[in-house]
């Protein structure tokens, strides 16, 4: 048995499978894995790596299943899941994911393919488990998948409570110990908290609904994401480097590789020096047609030719960027009331709340260089307007009229 | 200039006018006055005082009035203002204030006499300040009245952040440097949150909702505030206290009263080894009759009567207990959008989102010694529901059956 | 099994006899008992009671069990006596114990008396424990003795964590995770440190250095301390309160017996408005010859007397303390080194140079009001000095001139 | 006026020549150097950057010049110093500072040529600020370069703190807010601790004390440490790069050089994979000979070779490391007693008994793979102990036979 300190959970207690599984290159590289990606360019103390949360989960684990009285095999290959779920990220962890996952279908069979070759694969059967039912744990299937990957997940309660640490903000502490505490399995298998913890279930969702506006899509964090993956398209189709590889690659590895390609130096020195593109537009999305939400990657580009083209300014110094609608999956938590499981959407008025608020954030964005910004930021309003029968631009006018005017040549 | 530790703000340094308002026995009392009531038999490390929060809610003010700009006179005042906000208050806090300051008039008025008499008048005017002009402040009065009590104040900073420092829950950790410095005067002289702040207000009335139903409204802190307020009763009926004398009392001195008196001696005796009544009735509020939330004093003694005697019961022995609606000043927070100074609610759904979880979660509550609740929880049903025309009753046989069956004869 | 929130470990487990013993009234009396004595007046926060310590000292005790693999009737016996190790306790802790504890021998045989009467013997029998056993346990007896009241014991590792954690200081925070995970027992069954701990070890001795003179022995905390002594002498003199009363009462008991006797209102006065006496005289006292560390009761009044007589004031405005020489239990914890169990003074130098500090701040203290510090000051000096062959007038001479300057009317 | 959320001081505002320097690409090149080098394989969170620490000290330097009441071009100075003072730090911070200052002369040097040079110079020189004035800051020099560099300087404040919470070691929480107030300069200019502070001076040096075994110098740390500067010793052999060049890489740069080398691929894959050398000799250093300390680059080289030769394995499989006798600077502390500025080791006890202890703990180490530490550890005791007349020998044998025995072939 190992004890490793954690700046979060203080003693952690590794061993059996973990303990070997710890020893492995496809862990080992998760030190190199920033957990998110470039908040950090946010709030400089978010430096915490993809390894310490994946033992911050294993941790919760054992700590649920202790709780849940799992034992034997199916505890151990929770322990196994919880340790691995992971080491298929790619380099800034979700930033690159469009990327890395793109062409290779989906990030679930990549998994399987991690887990069943190598020193992984090697390690699980040693200690009799099948890499295939860890892999599927990893994927939420099943009973105990639920603890893993699921509404409830010890994943969501160690980031939660670790990106609240690392970044100094308050929001994100949500009571862990008395969530893994609660949890219990209904009549039907399902995870479930307890009788009593609406407010806990609630608890957990708030956290996320605050988090998610302040970290996780701060501008400035959203801006460094998509000139990250401008950088990583533009190696892609420069180099030899293929999505599978990207995929397996480190931070510092990306880094470097972005440094040393002609075609995408500017931006790794960009990005090194935080030297970002500004807001030219951003604009709320609420009400946007389907059309502009479902824009796949061919259409973008087009967009922001077109842009260019208009604001007279070089193509590659548009960027435009229309995230999915912020989700969240804490809704969905089931809670025991009077004895039945309940979804925390049907019980608690907070849950459409939160939704609402998180929808008001919303934003589509379109970036440039500090000194082009006025341009674009027309240019855009105005493209974006005409493919779109003038809703967007409609909106702009009235809506959006003071924050346009407020945000084109905004400094970062 | 003192430097004073403290265990959420570090260091608090105390100057001027301050430093001597310290030493007045009015404020020296508040170390014997607990923060949270009777929150301590819930939350065993919450016995954080009054003196230490009026510290702190100085410390704050003092923040607050260095990122306004406001100096001389004005900031004096306020900060006179903050430290003595509290020296009103009762025994455990809040707890008493319907007996202390139920027959003396508004709780306003006392706090000018406090201030104008005895060493806080004295100390306020050879700092040439006017008494009046302070306790105006603490009454929330005029432009600079707002800091020490308003939607924005820093009262509300500060316990929100101690509360849950000495509690243990974490969801009071509202970001109060973030708060104190987005503080501003609008063009009205309204305190409001500068731009981009609508979430910075979201997160202080989050803060509240979680607080509320966890902390300040859990049923034993109630239980054992409806106790203790039925044992002030009777020591006002039994001797010469009245609630005057009662007001300036301090925790010991109310408790050793308590334990002295014949009449009390059992009330003391309950609180003191935590031998509370149980919950025998525990019914939803949202839709009950009008009539039912404006009782008064003798109305709730002829019900719990009327329940006793059916329940076959000692009367004192059953105790009838109708909060008021749950309130939430924070959701009419200004905050400027577009350089308008919004009120929260007309900006977030999350306000009517937070009351509405908060109204679900409010409960009238008939309580009986642990062997009498089944008796009197059903006796109780019966009479209150006849009362007022069946409301309650139909309420308690759809919704509540379940409740009613969980919680009558329920450990506390 | 129930679960309690707390401020510094979380959530703590409370099961078995620890639960029916939670509910004792002798327990339930430490809510009313503070931790620190009279810390708070120099640490505002620090109003912990004895009752959350006595559940922090539970807790760390099961993890250690735990940890040690020590189960069944051993284990349920030490966790009884951890809880239960504080009820003895008077009044403001420590701060009366040479009234309460003076006149009816040692301590060690009234917690026999507690242990086998009343309602806490009933509950240790009804779980088939004896009375007495549990007694030897906090007493320190025996192999498992030394987990409750030892070198090592878990009741030292909370109160420096607590302590810290309420006062805002931030000397004490020990790793109690990694201390509780290291005990083991040795050979000979004392209880040690594992291989590798010399350090740890040491960080206990280190916290513990610095706390005393930062919060135990802070000049403040001595004064009220002494006051409060003081107060309680007269209220056994004057009324026929004896020693085995007081030591029963809890704060608030006795604070409220001081303010209505006459003889001791004024003290009560004073402590309630915190208006101190301040240091007439501060000497230190590593040097200074036996007699005076071996004074009784009747010496000290004695030297009071001529002290006052010879400076002109009341007699009751002076009070001489001499405190004993600070002890550190912890140089004494045993370390595994290379197989061998060694005392932490044979291994680490650290020892002997923090035991030189403490002594180095080992001060005796005259105290008076303010206005006659420099009076009594004066007197004091030569009438200690006098009576001990000039040693300390010597000492005060050379080496503290410049103390008794600076602190001759100092402000507390 | 920017204000940026750190995890360690919660709000730190950044204005003036601070906010113009923030922007250079060489302060914007320290988010990618940790602070503690390898510690994070000990202390998987332990993952902060200079970056994050510069921003700290910048802070602490404010709260401290305006503690001093320093202002205008002296404190804007200061400020400029505290933020810029790491930028010559290359890649890992201090682990490769033996190869990237070796040949180039003095770090003090070169710091002056960063500063002069590029945007630096531009900035500084835009607020008008001297870059060589500012350069000496860091060297130290002056009255105000004490508050960059010396005894009592902000740097170790910050980093004391910002180790302790990024590892979740608690040794390190001295009380920055409190040193930070009682700085003053004495007659003759220097930087002390105002009187009443021999206490806080020595817990500077205790969290120092406590933290060097535990973090700073925690075998793994060590090891890693050792192999990172082989491998950037083979580096600048096996290509062009130079010493210049590799001190103005930055973590992923010097680590992907490293994977990229066919001379270095394999240290490389040992770091990333944490698949370290084990100790196979560590021994005592306190008596050890003169000589053995005084090695140079070569002489280490032989005895490697040496060793090697004796146990049969390959050279490049042998590591000796003899550090430094460990250093503490807070020793000279000045804190003011009785008017006079005292240096700490002459006040305080505690100074030598520190230095005692950590020079207890000072090895030197042999390391190699796990299947070869027995063979090595043998070669390296006869080895190392011939060449100095048998004298680490015969330690080894008397005093270390059980080290020995238990460290050849112990994990890591």
């Amino acid at each position: 048995m190992k004890t490793i300190k954690d700046s979060v959970h203080d003693h952690i207690e590794v061993g059996g499978v973990a303990r070997d599984l710890l020893d492995t290159p496809a862990v080992q590289r998760l030190r190199n894995v920033v957990q998110l990606g470039t908040a950090s360019l946010v709030y400089p103390s978010a430096n915490h790596t993809r390894f310490e949360h994946s033992l911050g989960v294993y941790h919760l684990a054992c700590e649920a299943l202790d709780h849940l009285g799992v034992q034997g095999q199916n505890a151990k290959r929770v322990k196994a899941a919880a340790l691995l779920h992971d080491v298929g990220h790619g380099p800034f962890s979700h930033n690159l994911e469009a990327l890395t996952h793109r062409r290779t279908g989906k990030y679930h069979d990549d998994v399987h393919e991690l887990f069943e070759r190598g020193e992984i694969g090697a390690v699980l059967r040693s200690h009799d488990l099948s890499p295939v039912a860890v892999a599927d744990l990893v994927a939420g299937d099943g009973k105990y998948g639920q603890i893993v990957s699921g509404e409830l997940d010890v994943d969501r309660m160690d980031y939660l409570v670790r990106d609240a640490h690392h970044t100094g903000v308050p929001y994100g502490t949500i009571d862990h110990g008395r969530l893994v505490r609660e949890l219990t399995f209904d009549a039907g298998d399902d995870l479930v908290l307890d009788e009593g913890n609406v407010q806990t279930a609630e608890s957990l969702l708030v956290a996320r609904a605050l988090m998610i506006p302040t970290i996780y899509d701060h501008h400035v964090t959203r801006i460094s994401k998509v000139l990250l993956r401008r950088a990583g398209e533009r190696l892609l189709e420069s180099t030899t480097i293929d999505a599978q590889e990207l995929r397996r690659m480190d931070d510092p590895a990306f880094l470097v590789s972005l440094r040393n390609e002609p075609a995408t130096v500017e931006y790794a020195r960009r990005f090194d020096e935080r030297d970002l593109p500004k807001r030219a537009l951003w604009a709320e999305l609420e009400d946007t047609p389907e059309d502009l939400l479902s824009l796949d990657h061919a259409d973008v580009r087009g967009f922001e030719m077109e842009i260019a083209e208009r604001a007279g300014v070089d193509d590659r110094d548009v960027i435009l960027d229309v995230p999915g609608e912020p989700s969240m999956t804490e809704s969905s938590t089931r809670v025991l009331v009077n004895g039945e499981a309940r979804r925390l959407h049907e019980q608690s008025p907070l849950v459409d709340a939160l939704r609402a608020a998180n929808r008001a954030q919303w934003r589509l964005g379109v970036y440039a260089p500090a000194d082009q910004t006025e341009a674009v930021g027309t240019a855009a309003a105005s493209v974006l307007g005409m493919d779109f029968d003038g809703a967007l631009v409609s909106e702009v006018r009235t809506g959006l009229q003071e924050t346009l005017r407020s945000f084109q040549g905004e400094g970062t």
